[in-house]
């Protein structure tokens, strides 16, 4: 266990040097359940598709010599030979001089290579008047002319969406192979933690991290295991990596990595396994306390207990961890440009992110600090658009001077973009 | 029933007067799982949060008056009384001339009304030498100073993402009332209709629509159930309508709307219950067929069978309704301004929508035309990101003019507004 603060870029190549994100393992699931998950394999066509010849209208089926010359005053006079319902195999063969009443989709009759529409015919006498000529393949879609055989419908790593989906479908396919979903063990510790939902004793506060945090794990693609509040106990702390490590393909916890008396959750994690804390604080304002270890090869990421701070070394550094678990491509669009409302200075040393909120002002965002600290949890949590990143060697950032935002909401993200 | 096709702005109108989109009902979640949900009441703080005064730093409390004038050079010196413990009630009362350890978070004892950090003191013989003066409430966080009892922490309506999630948590809320999800049923007519996964006769094609929408009314905030594949027989029709009506808050289908002899659709609608069928057919291209019914106060969409005509009349005239349906504000940024790749022309008399690919250029968005029609249904659906708008009394929209995309995915509207 070492001590020395990491730059947020070392903590994450440390992370990469013992952790690698990658797809957990592939799952097969109905389609119909598929929907925002990722696509795990490439789709195939193993037919043609149509895999048959088929009428784009209602008419009548012909040889398109037929036709040649047929005109509104001078109609060609074909013999009616039967008609061709949708979704069944045509018995009859369409013959010179003679037509086949077809319908929009159904299978063109052996002999006929044209449609005529109905709108340019007239039934008279037992016989089809043809009042117009049609080329060969005229309203005929060819077996093949949507997606051939061997053609690649979606790719491995596609999200799968109603597009997606119904191409899918269309080749016949009921079930695809989709990248497991990662389970992700979340739980809060602190002596003055309690959970929602249970009467709060003198002295005590409701937890929100565990709860933020599931909803960010959800945002990332990933399925939060919540196992609750843990006090910041070593026996107990213990019990509780482990079976978070147990039930999970990560793990995710908040508080007890400050530097008081009572902060025991590095030293437990540098027991519990190898290669164990890998970073132990960052140089970064908030997240300093932030301590990564790796253990049995799966990451927990402890995260500090102030909520905002939680959420967005959430978001610097596992959230991307997740998303390459579910086998997603790591959003890019988490960051916008802004201008700032205020001068804003950053901590010494410390790449330092502002917590903002963030306004329309003629046609440009602009970037407002939300009062945070210590004093302020759920109010700068409900007001806090991203952070404002200030880099360590910079002196401060000017009223008006254009700064990279980070989001702290995928959803804002995209709305953002 | 009647034949006049209506103007699309028509047929949003009948649907309105005879079905009013609302949120269907209301449901108690826990709020671990309230992630993507619609808040269905106004979550008020019932305690002061903090509900006491809180240290926000490592030290000590003291009374502030026994650190004015200390210094560096000239350190106050106190004796030390006790210790508070973070989530535990103070036991001791700081008297003139005491101090008592501190940890941050938790409550400050009787008679102390600052906190020296640790870093400004020692501790010499027993005693506390404090070589900083505080102001009365340094480092102190007074009881509501981030909630105070009876704010509103989260409003009806809103949509429940990490931060709403959070801050309902920090009152103590397990549970929240959200808006329940609008179950829509789904299927399929058609007699070439055949289910993914079932083998393929000859003159038959695979479903598309019962799968794409699927996806869509999920993508809505709807919970599909499937229903499968029938034929246009008015006796299996009527069974599955029943079949949906029962199950779900309302139907969607594709497919046997046309004018042919098969399209059972409409009659068997206007058969079923009061007002029956109340647009049947639209004055647009495509989704011409579209045909929308009320039935014992459920709507019934009947959608094209074309994959992306039904799409298309699917996120025009359904989705709006599901979201309402399920609580939330109807999406607005479906549309985006793009300019066309090339000259574009309206059907006749009818408000038409161009299949279009969506490229960047310059900055811009360049709308390209997709090829449809019946003879691409696959290859369209993979490409199309959206459809032009061209109003039914304009000629022609010129290569290189402003036009309207709608958007025939939801998440791409986020990424490209």
């Amino acid at each position: 266990m070492f001590r020395r603060l990491l730059t947020l870029e070392e903590a994450k190549q440390a992370i990469q040097k013992y952790f690698e994100a990658k797809p957990l393992g592939v799952e097969e699931t109905p389609l119909l359940e598929a929907f925002n998950r990722v696509l795990a394999e490439d789709v195939v066509a193993e037919m043609d598709i149509p895999s048959f010849n088929r009428s784009t209208v209602d008419g009548y089926a012909v040889k398109a010599e037929d036709t040649f010359g047929a005109a509104e005053n001078k109609p060609a006079k074909l013999k009616l030979c039967g008609t061709v319902n949708v979704g069944e195999k045509p018995k009859i063969t369409v013959k010179r001089g003679t037509a086949a009443e077809i319908m929009t989709g159904a299978p063109m009759p052996e002999g006929a290579d044209a449609v005529v529409m109905f709108e340019d015919t007239e039934r008279k006498n037992g016989e089809v008047y043809v009042y117009t000529a049609v080329t060969k393949d005229e309203n005929v879609m060819k077996a093949g002319a949507d997606i051939k055989r061997g053609e690649t419908i979606a790719r491995q790593g596609q999200f799968l969406t109603s597009r997606e989906i119904g191409a899918i479908a269309a080749v016949g396919r009921a079930k695809v192979k989709v990248y497991k979903i990662p389970k992700v063990a979340i739980f809060s510790t602190g002596a003055e933690i309690t959970e929602p939902g249970k009467p709060l004793a003198p002295g005590k506060i409701y937890d929100i991290n565990a709860y933020s945090l599931s909803a960010a794990i959800q945002e990332s693609g990933g399925k939060p295991v919540y196992l609750g509040v843990f006090p910041d106990d070593p026996v107990e702390l213990e019990k509780a990596l482990k079976t978070a490590l147990a039930s999970a393909d990560m793990v995710v916890t908040s508080g007890g990595v400050s530097v008081g008396p009572r902060d025991v959750m590095p030293t437990t994690l540098s027991q519990l396994g190898k290669p164990g804390v890998i970073v132990c604080g960052i140089a970064t304002k908030p997240g300093k306390p932030t301590t990564v270890a790796v253990i049995s090869g799966k990451p927990v990421f402890a995260l500090p207990g102030h909520p905002t701070s939680a959420l967005l070394i959430f978001h610097l550094l596992v959230r991307p961890i997740i998303e390459r678990a579910a086998g997603k491509k790591p959003t890019e669009n988490t960051t916008i440009k802004a201008l700032t409302s205020v001068r804003m200075f950053p901590a010494r040393g410390r790449k330092t992110f502002v917590t903002v909120k963030l306004k329309r002002d003629s046609g440009r965002w602009v970037a407002e600090p939300v009062p945070t600290g210590l004093s302020g949890a759920i109010t700068t949590i409900l007001r806090a658009d991203g952070f404002v990143e200030i880099p360590e060697n910079q002196q401060f950032v000017d009223e008006g001077e254009e700064v990279t935002v980070y989001l702290l909401r995928k959803a804002l993200g995209e709305n953002l973009a």
